[in-house]
């Protein structure tokens, strides 16, 4: 049995579902991969809770269920005021777990690897904007920099273009790659407004109430420039050509309905190119998703078309891509 | 940039493709990867060609396409008369790649693990009958042991079972994981015999000259199983339960077109369960795959429904499997 310590960075949606999911299959765990994961600290915008013999995570659960900040947490723990590049470099720990949405946070990602310690993120803009330096820092430490939760959630496309297809020459990628887009296109079929598919949207939980990232573009266009950097060479998403869903209008939803076809934000990634915009679809290609599903076409010289699909976000679904990671990371560092 | 030393085991369509591939990308894969393949080996079943300073793959395969038989090689190089139990023994190199149709290759595997060699494979019997041994034994000594051809040829589906998803627990899988009887059933559907159908996929060189393996289920069967040890524990083929497409009747077939649906030899997969049977599928799901296609639906509790397809055969495209899998082990060996 080996010990991988964590010290994990967000405590919103999807920092609890992982911290719910490493309390339930924790056993699980032990049993199947010899790992015992122990977190030793979270931090929230209100302060990080730190202790190197372990945190309750239940109690912390019902903490930032009850008061929303872990800063109220004051019975048996100490909750520091830390910047997060201050915690990195003074909490002990293995790997690094970023679930946050710090624009700035691949600085304190390229600390944690200068610190010697693995890194598991699924906040995506320091992959989208510093993909290059943070992959050398890791591999010139031979440190894991894991982020499969940062594209499709824990559909493991990530994964899939890191680790396998190394004979092939990927020759473009066509993918769905924002639910948020997906539902409110679907409400505008069904006849309603764009305004009013977004109100609902938000009101359902599956639009933030600062829809910006999604509506236009940005989301999938940080996604699509990852997958470029792993399909092809790593770019910025400052290349990236991003048109986003605000100027759908419901008459080309109909037109395309007419059609029998569908509209759908779709990126398009090719070496040296990456685009987002709304395009038609045949009903009948793997591209014509509902709900929260993304998918993604990858064509290569060797196998010709391969299809991946499956969720693309969801709370359980995005911590299966941490949980996947922070798996992947314990196994390679306790085998050395 | 490193060595890597292959001793390549069969020489049939998949052997040549693989070779063909391996000349035709040895720049690429030097320029992108820091890795150069030396082929010191092939064996077909006419003999062995064995030249530790490499051998000429352009004349080997001009060999083998105008004779039918490495043997017939005479001019510069040796054959030698070896079983692949002696070949694997005797030869230095640091991969063996089984591209046969041997039976009872786990046999020279194991052997060729505890000569401390990794080892490629796209033939199933070894893993169908031996996988939870032969893991094992690379384990032990940390050798790579790859498979990724015997399942949906390239199609990385046993990467994905094998590197990722490690946070979820796998429920169910569903699968079409043969071909030839996709192509059969889709010829029946259109009004076309068995007998007749399968008469056209073996004109066509679909299925093979004796399509037992086919028409049975066992090669959908082997495939099964292998994805069974993956997904949730070491089990043999004989525990599977394989019923194959010799007796669909054309009247089955009709029924279920009225029903709008269609009939696929799927594979289903659960803890402690493997079987292939003929079933309908509605026309819109995504295993009611087409041609040479393969189509696998992977059930968890975290994802929920992940769904990957892509070629289930073709030369090229098992070549593809086989090649990503001497990339990886080259780059595992290599690291150390």
């Amino acid at each position: 049995m080996g010990e991988v310590i964590l010290s994990i960075f967000g405590f919103g949606n999807v920092g609890r579902a992982t911290a719910q999911v490493l309390l339930e299959k924790a056993g699980i765990f032990r049993e199947k991969y010899g790992v015992n994961i122990k977190v030793v600290s979270i931090s929230d915008t209100s302060g990080t809770v730190w202790l190197p013999e372990g945190i309750d995570l239940p109690e912390a659960l019902l903490v930032k269920e009850n008061f929303g900040k872990l800063s109220k947490w004051t019975n048996d723990y100490e909750v520091y005021n830390l910047s997060p590049r201050e915690a990195v470099r003074e909490i002990d720990a293995d790997v690094v777990i970023d679930v946050t949405n710090d624009k700035n946070a691949w600085e304190w990602h390229r600390t944690a690897l200068r610190e010697g310690k693995g890194v598991v993120t699924s906040n995506k803009p320091p992959l989208a904007f510093h993909y290059e330096e943070l992959i050398k820092e890791a591999e010139k430490r031979d440190l894991p920099y894991l982020f499969e939760a940062t594209v499709m959630a824990g559909t493991p496309i990530v994964g899939l273009l890191r680790g396998n297809l190394r004979g092939d020459t990927i020759e473009r990628i066509e993918a769905v790659l924002n639910a948020t887009t997906t539902f409110i296109l679907t409400e505008m079929e069904r006849g309603m407004s764009f305004e009013r598919a977004l109100e609902r949207a938000q009101k359902l939980g599956i639009a933030e109430r600062d829809p910006s990232g999604d509506i236009t573009g940005v989301d999938a266009g940080y996604k699509a420039t990852i997958l470029h950097c792993l399909a092809f060479r790593p770019i910025t998403f400052n290349e990236a050509k991003v048109r986003g869903i605000t100027e759908v209008t419901e008459g080309e939803i109909e037109r395309a309905k007419a059609r029998g076809k569908t509209v759908r934000l779709v990126a398009r990634v090719e070496g040296g190119s990456v685009t987002v915009e709304p395009k038609e679809i045949p009903r009948d290609s793997p591209l014509a998703v509902e709900s929260h599903e993304n998918a993604a076409i990858i064509k290569t010289d060797l196998l010709g078309k391969l299809v991946i699909s499956g969720a693309g976000a969801g709370l359980k679904e995005t911590a299966s891509g941490v949980i996947g990671d922070i798996l992947k990371a314990s196994l390679t560092l306790l085998k050395r």
